[in-house]
C-alpha cells in the first residue's frame, strides 16, 4: 500500500511550487500533471475505449427535432430532474437517487469534494488517471493498494487500508480499467462491506455492459453506496457528455449540492431522452463487441511475442517487448492505441479497443505483421 | 468585513453534523443549504435573468444540421480547443487563455478548487450565491465585505481584507449581481490592483453586454487576472451551458487540469460554433433589453409604495414594503420574479429580469395594480 498525504496540506501556504504567479494558485494543482492525452488522427482510432459505432441515425435526426421543439434561451432544470427520472425509469431506482453531471469525469470530482478533500481516497494501483489526479489536485490523501499479480482486487490490501484510514471514497471499478479485468461478486462485496457506513464507496460500471456484471442490489444495501455509469461507452454517445450515478436519495442530497447547477443543458438532454426511449441497441452491439473480442484474441493466441491479457471489457491490453516499439509500429498502421506502459504492473502494455469488425482486422493483421517483422 | 472559517477544517474528522451515514460526507457539504432555486411554471418567466428571446430559429436548424454531421460516439476535445479558438477570435485574446465549461458555474467551482481550498475566497456582500456556496463547501475561508450603501464596491474595505487575509480567489462582479450596479473602471482598477500578483482575481462578466464594460484590458495586466464570461445572457444560449474564462496562458493552463477532460459535448460545441459565426444578433437584443429596462423605470417612477433600484444590467431589484405580498401579487397575476430580500442590504427586495415587450407591460400592468390594491 502506498499512502501520498496532500501535496500541500490544504490550511497550508503555496508550496514552492506556487512561486509563479499567481502565488495564489494551490500548489497541489500546479504539482500535478496535465491530464494524459494526445489526440492522433489516424483511420482507425482504437485509443479511447469508445464504442465503434454512432448513435444511430435515425434517432440522431429525432434528438435533433426534439431539441429544435424547446426553447435555448431558458434554463434548464436545476438538477435534470426530467431525465432523471426516465434513468430511473430504465433502471429501476429511486428517481431521489439519480445525479446526472455532463460526463461521469465531473461525477468524480464531485465525489472527492464531497468525501475526499481533507480526507483519503482509496484505490488500486493501477487504476483510472481520474480518481487520482481529483484526489491530488482537492487535497486528499491517495492511498492505493496494488491489484494482485492476476489484476484480482486485493482484497485483504483494501481492508487493511480501509481499517488503517479515515474515511472517505473508496473507488472499485468492475470491470476495472485499464486491465478489463471482472472480479467474483464475493470479492467485490467483501471489499464493500469491509467499507462499512462509513465510507463513500463507488462502484464505476462504466464498461458493465460489456462484461454482464451489475453490482446495483450491492448499492442499494448501504446508504453510501454508489454506481457510476456513462452513456459515453455501449450507448454510443461519448460525444453527448452524460454521466450518472445511482446512489440513496440522503447520499444523492449531499452530492446535488455540488453539482453545478443546471449543468445540463436542453441538447444534452434530448439526446439522452432519445436514447432512453431506444434502448434496444445497447445489448446488441454490447454482444457484438465480445464475440469481436473474442476473435481478436482467438487470431492473436499464438502471436510470437505480443500478448492479449484476458479481459471482460470492450479494450483488452496487449503486453509487449517494446511497448514504444510496438505503439510506432501500430501507428504505421494507421491504428492509435493507448500506451499504459508506464503505470505500474503494466510495463509493455499496451490498451486497445475493440472496433468495428474490419478495423479489429486491421488490428489484426498490423499485429501479425510486427511477429513476422 | 465578516470571515467565516471553514464550516469544517479541511483536515478536521467529520463535524457532528457528519455523524448521519455515511460519516464520510464531509461536514462543510453537510452544512450548506441547497441552491436556493424551485421552479415555478407561469407564462411570464422573470426570475432567472435570461435573454427573452430564444437563439434565433435559423441558427437553431443550422446547429442541428451541423451536430448531425458529426460523430456522437467520439470523444470531444480534450479542452474544446476547436471551439475555444473560435471564443478567441472573436474576443481578440490568446487562444491559450481560453478555457470553456459546461455553464460558468463549474468555472467558479473550478476557481474556487484551483485556488479557495484551505485558501481564502473574498467577495462583497450581497454577492452571486455559487461563489460563497463553493467556498464553503470546499473548505475556503469565506470573506465577504458589504457593499456600500448605494451597492458601489467597497474599495477600502476590500483592499483591508486583500491585505488581512492570505491569497485566494477575489471575485468582481461587473455588472454586480443581484443589484445590477456597474462600478467606474477606476474603483475596479484600484481593488484590481490592490491584489497584486498573489491573488486570482475573477472580474465576473456575465452580464457586460447590457453595461458596455469591458474589463479584457485590465486582465490582460495581470496573469492571475480573468474575465468570466458566459453565454446564457445575452447570447440567448442559458439551456446550451456555456461558460468561458479570459485569463493568461499561465493561469488557463493550471485551471484546465481542474476541467474534466472532454467537457464540452459535441452538441454543445455545434451550438457554440453557429453561435460565433453570428454574433450580430446579440449587441442588438441588448441594446434592446437597455430601453425597455428604462421604458419600466420610467413607468413605475411615481409607484407609490415600489421603487426600482439603478440597474445597468438586464435585471433590476424592486424595494417593496412586503416582498412576500409583492411576490406572491406578480404571482397572482402570472409573473414570477425572485425573492431578494433575505440577502443583506436587501430588505423588501425582489429581482426582475428584463421581458419582451409585453411581458415588461405585463410586470407594470401588475405593478400599477397593486399600487391601487
Amino acid at each position: 500500500m502506498t499512502s501520498q498525504p496532500p501535496a500541500t496540506p490544504p490550511g497550508a501556504p503555496a508550496s514552492p511550487l506556487g512561486t509563479a504567479h499567481p502565488a495564489g494558485v494551490r500548489g497541489a494543482v500546479r504539482a500535478v500533471p496535465a491530464y494524459p492525452f494526445t489526440p492522433t488522427q489516424v483511420p482507425t482510432k482504437l485509443d479511447q475505449n469508445e464504442s465503434a459505432y454512432d448513435f444511430p441515425a435515425h434517432l440522431k435526426a429525432e434528438a435533433a427535432a426534439r431539441m429544435l421543439s424547446r426553447p435555448w434561451n431558458r434554463y434548464p432544470d436545476l438538477h435534470a430532474e426530467g431525465v432523471a427520472a426516465r434513468v430511473a425509469a430504465l433502471e429501476g431506482w429511486d428517481p431521489a437517487g439519480v445525479v446526472l453531471t455532463p460526463g461521469s469525469n465531473l461525477l468524480i470530482k464531485l465525489l472527492t469534494e464531497l468525501a475526499g478533500i481533507g480526507q483519503t481516497v482509496l484505490t488500486v494501483s493501477p487504476t483510472f488517471s481520474v480518481y487520482t489526479l481529483e484526489a491530488q489536485m482537492l487535497g486528499a490523501r491517495l492511498v492505493s493498494v496494488p491489484l494482485n499479480a492476476d489484476f484480482s482486487l486485493p482484497v485483504e490490501g483494501l481492508k487493511a487500508a480501509l481499517r488503517e484510514h479515515p474515511p472517505g471514497v473508496l473507488y472499485v471499478t468492475q470491470p476495472h480499467a485499464p486491465t478489463g479485468h471482472a472480479d467474483t461478486e464475493a470479492a467485490v462485496r467483501e471489499v464493500v462491506e469491509a467499507a462499512g457506513d462509513d465510507w463513500v464507496v463507488v462502484i464505476d460500471e462504466a464498461y458493465h455492459q460489456y462484461s454482464g456484471t451489475d453490482y446495483r442490489a450491492l448499492v442499494r444495501e448501504g446508504a453510501g453506496r454508489l454506481s457510476l455509469r456513462t452513456f459515453s461507452k455501449a450507448w454510443g454517445l461519448a460525444g453527448a457528455r452524460i454521466g450518472y450515478a445511482l446512489t440513496s436519495p440522503d447520499l444523492a442530497t449531499q452530492l446535488r449540492k455540488l453539482v453545478p447547477a443546471f449543468n445540463l443543458g436542453v441538447p444534452t438532454s434530448s439526446v439522452l431522452e432519445v436514447a432512453l426511449e431506444n434502448p434496444g441497441y445497447v445489448q446488441e452491439r454490447a454482444a457484438e463487441v465480445v464475440r469481436e473480442r473474442e476473435r481478436v484474441f482467438a487470431a492473436l493466441a499464438h502471436h510470437p511475442s505480443w500478448q492479449l491479457l484476458p479481459s471482460r471489457s470492450n479494450f483488452y491490453l496487449i503486453r509487449t517487448p517494446d511497448a514504444g516499439a510496438a505503439y510506432r509500429h501500430l501507428l504505421a498502421h494507421g491504428i492509435v492505441v493507448r500506451r499504459q506502459d508506464s503505470l505500474p504492473m503494466l510495463e509493455g502494455c499496451l490498451r486497445v479497443a475493440v472496433g468495428t469488425p474490419a478495423e479489429n482486422d486491421a488490428l489484426i493483421a498490423a499485429a501479425q505483421a510486427f511477429g513476422e517483422g
